[in-house]
């Protein structure tokens, strides 16, 4: 929890299949808010509000040129929710080698029986 | 979207160190309910909706034998996870080889000149 402290927003940005298609959309490169809402029967406002909240969870950053804001993809975000896997997997890794240590350590005291 | 149905309670499951925390402990191996909320300064009740949603969103079963409910993780919520990173990282390098061809062909173009 102290590590990762933005693993909340990082997920909870992930839990819109809106945000998910935006994150797609930009993994192919930069694009402009009128380009990422497109595809989406939301008004401008909504879309907006998925545009933020991307934003503020790091996923994504924007810039303005003129009159165009244009997003583009914030990879380590990506590296973020990887690391949490792989802490997940050590944990069970873990488990494996105490079950394995522990079958290991049965069978050579039945064999010294 | 249509591919991954149960991606928003997935992730919206892991948007809260709580249910963070509990998958941690589940990966070391089975825990009772009671076992799982030791940790949390909070009351029976909201720990519940945390077990609850992590049930309904597929990353745990529950089981009850006499008057103890037992919850054992359910690995294949991470494949799920997994699964999307993989295809976002695909997006990435399905552009990644656009540059490249772009870039090698532009290239040749240049030598042919």
């Amino acid at each position: 929890m102290a590590k990762y402290p933005q693993l909340n927003s990082v997920f909870q940005a992930l839990a819109d299949p809106t945000r998910r298609a935006v994150l797609g959309r930009l993994g192919e490169g930069p694009a402009s808010i009128s380009e990422l809402a497109k595809p989406f029967d939301i008004t401008l406002p909504s879309f907006m509000k998925h545009i933020h909240l991307l934003e503020e969870s790091g996923w994504i950053q924007t810039r303005k040129e003129g009159r165009v804001r244009t997003c583009v993809i914030e990879k380590k975000s990506f590296a973020v929710v990887e690391a949490w896997l792989s802490e997940q997997r050590d944990i069970w890794e873990g488990r494996t080698d105490r079950l394995e240590h522990f079958v290991t350590t049965t069978h050579e005291k039945e064999q010294e029986q």
